[in-house]
């Protein structure tokens, strides 16, 4: 667990350079030096993880960033399992209240108390979504035939085509927030498909037991990052940010704060929003900059607080909420196994996030604070501690949880998501066929880099002296 | 006409500095100057006027980007007034050719020649755009009662919705292509309502007699921005683009390609895709980071080629198309006054754009030379001089026309839109409460942010030493 020391600073030229010390930069980072690559990660932060983080809080370690993983997520559960680090089911028991459509209800069951008009309602909505995603092409949503159609409507419009009822709506409103971090009017249904047909269902986007919060990492997600990060040991350079690439023929020339560096392929393994903000020459390709101008971050801020015991459980309450009144859209029960404090966290995320965010802390603590007391009842009011993760606020990140298209950008610039750049790879959650956002995806896009430079490469050496471009590449001319 | 020279170098301090020498910088410039300013304004292109800029082909003086200037305008009216610069009517005769949903027809009078039932439902649905759009306040499309409502909806939606034939839509589509140089999938229903607000109905915003495409500049729009520079002499700084701002209690530092200088204020004069790429300590508040993120750059490509003569009018034809095929969108005659060369102009948006781009230069040059020869006859495939300009490309523009907000970011942000952050003030077209885009709310917002610059400076030079933070300043704590 001792952090990664700095690289000499004499490396002049390295084989493949990464941009960003995330999950999925440390991934292609580790499978490019298996295969014997040399290679340097760049990140900006004096920590590696991006969007994972490990945090000591009242004398147990919480996460600030992403820490859930469920089923479906093979390639992080192998990751995972490859470390060392073990997985143990998030705590998912009791009724979640929901808090939607200005009516608060207790759930019992898979189907919230709506009645059975508004119930029907939900199911039929999700049904839709269901059946729709299903003819999409997976990893491609701009590639099915309807996809400019479904691309050209925001999720608002289709939740007020699709459903009638305020509380019906307000569930798919809070849904939404929960699981893009934005809200509905800036999420394009096709993009809503995409996330449908990887996990396969509505619910398992939502859901505990069987979904994508099923299960959390032993002693925190930020321990993938670090046992990664342990065995690059000399090869990450912290508190050094990509400022330029300068691409030519042979190689392209890295810019950081700290000097410059040369490789013959690099990854970009940062959020798009990020990748936009870097100098690039020559200039990218038009539908590139486009697809950069056009994957925003989500508005995120996370919340914690712990308890001297999760009291919650005893009074037969889930510590869980679905609430579209915020400030949390999402709280949920965080207590880590074992003997030690209760933990509530939330997710306060799209519209009530930058609502919250201009709130003095006493304000955004009380409010907080009020999502977990109707979650848990009122004694959360009275935490031992309490912290907030604002990713809106932090310049390597810029938002949270992670990168949401608007409509008309997948169907019109979708096809580049992964298409080398020359030299310049994409890695990235956001560049993943499945589970786009989530830790798998890092994965998934990480590997799917680290092979594409490999290719590169093998291909390069085999004809020393020739300048061969990358088959899938849209070299700049 | 001589380029501005360099300032001194040793400018360490000056009381604002001004971030991008386009048409709004250098209003901005102008203002505090004729008031007695100590200001310079850092460029990162070797010439002044950013997305205007004239350029001399087949030995006249043609456009590279924003030419037009119609009623209404009547700021960059007065400015050019002001400057010695005279307007002339753009050449506005004979029926314009429509190619839409799948038809091709040549229209006459105000009507196009659709049949009744498709010309009724366009006029119904552009009637009922007017009808919304005076329901909202002038300035801030964010605060009308439905404004949620309207900016949760793609113009695509709204389309799809109103209108039912194909030609209609087509006719739709394109307009919205030629408005916005974007996609309707990409574009919010409230923005449009916005456009339809400041510009008093949808056709001012289509039109030439009447319409924002009224009046071109004698001698090219160029000479706004040469003799705002021409007055400005020792005030601009070329070649020196600005990277960093570093905010303290008193003073902004700025950090450019050259070296820093601090100054009392700051006016960001780019375009919100190029302000996101600043590095601005500490981190701007979470509203304008996602507001600077959610204003993509649209899709424009403008070409132009010369004839001996506009021989076009001699058949009566217009030179103008309208086409939601492409390449050109809208095609115009670009004539200028006198007995040179006849020129047609179209620009290539949206769509189109992105696919225009990856053809090779003869492709492109005849795939623009087939929309001219639709809009003017066979002979415009034989021009004496052909020239594009792709402001996509273009790393100080990164797309064209402007900033087209997506569903969801005005009614979430919008309202931060021109409110100071500390002591750094924002201009450039796309922060204008009428005419955003345009060359009008450019001058605009130069105008504007300039005001609230003098205002800060006089209100902290009366109350010397205090730490008075501007009135409406969202100062970062």
């Amino acid at each position: 667990m001792t952090p990664p020391s700095t690289a000499p600073s004499n490396t002049d030229h390295v084989e493949v350079a990464v941009v960003g010390a995330g999950l999925s930069g440390l991934v292609a980072a580790r499978r490019l030096a298996s295969t014997g690559r040399d290679v340097v990660v760049f990140e900006a932060r004096d920590r590696v993880g991006g969007r994972i983080s490990n945090v000591e809080v009242d004398g147990i370690t919480l996460e600030a960033g992403a820490q859930f993983v469920g089923p479906g997520q093979d390639r992080v559960a192998r990751l995972a399992e490859e470390l060392g680090v073990d997985t143990y089911p998030a705590y998912d028991r009791g009724d979640p209240v929901l808090e939607v459509g200005g009516r608060t209800a207790h759930m019992r069951g898979p189907l919230p108390p709506l009645g059975p008009l508004a119930a029907t309602e939900v199911v039929l909505a999700a049904r839709w979504l269901v059946r729709t995603a299903q003819r999409l092409p997976g990893g491609r949503p701009w590639d099915g035939p309807d996809a400019r159609l479904l691309d050209g409507e925001t999720f608002a419009t289709w939740i007020d085509r699709h459903l009638h009822g305020r509380v019906p709506r307000g569930v798919f409103r809070a849904g939404c927030r929960v699981v893009f971090s934005a809200e509905p009017e800036q999420v394009s249904l096709l993009h809503v498909l995409f996330f449908v047909r990887f996990a396969d269902g509505v619910v398992p986007l939502v859901a505990g037991e069987g979904g994508a919060h099923e299960r959390r990492f032993v002693g925190g997600s930020g321990r993938l990052p670090q046992r990664l990060a342990d065995g690059l040991e000399g090869h990450i350079r912290l508190g050094e940010p990509v400022r330029r690439l300068e691409q030519t023929a042979d190689r392209v020339v890295l810019t950081t704060g700290h000097g410059t560096c040369s490789a013959d392929a690099v990854i970009v393994a940062v959020p798009p929003a990020l990748a936009a903000r870097l100098d690039v020459t020559p200039a990218l390709p038009s539908a590139r900059q486009q697809l950069l101008q056009r994957l925003p971050m989500g508005q995120a801020v996370k919340v914690q607080a712990t308890y001297p015991t999760p009291f919650w459980r005893a009074d037969g309450r889930s510590g869980q909420l679905l609430s579209d009144i915020g400030p949390c859209s999402a709280v949920f029960d965080n207590t880590p196994p074992g003997s030690g404090p209760g933990v509530l966290m939330g997710f306060v995320t799209g519209r009530p996030a930058l609502r919250f965010l201009t709130l003095d802390p006493a304000h955004r603590r009380a409010a907080a604070l009020g999502s977990f007391a109707r979650a848990a009842g009122p004694a959360a009011r009275r935490p031992r501690d309490y912290v907030e993760h604002d990713w809106t606020g932090d310049p390597w990140t810029r938002g949270g949880y992670f990168g949401v298209p608007g409509p008309g950008m997948w169907s019109q610039v979708g096809h580049v998501l992964r298409t080398p750049v020359g030299r310049i790879h994409w890695a990235g959650t956001e560049t993943a066929e499945r589970w786009f956002g989530y830790l798998d995806g890092a994965v998934e896009a990480g590997e799917r880099a680290a092979d594409e430079v490999v290719q590169r490469l093998t291909i390069e050496r085999a004809r020393p002296g020739s300048d061969l471009a990358h088959p899938a590449a849209g070299v700049p001319t």
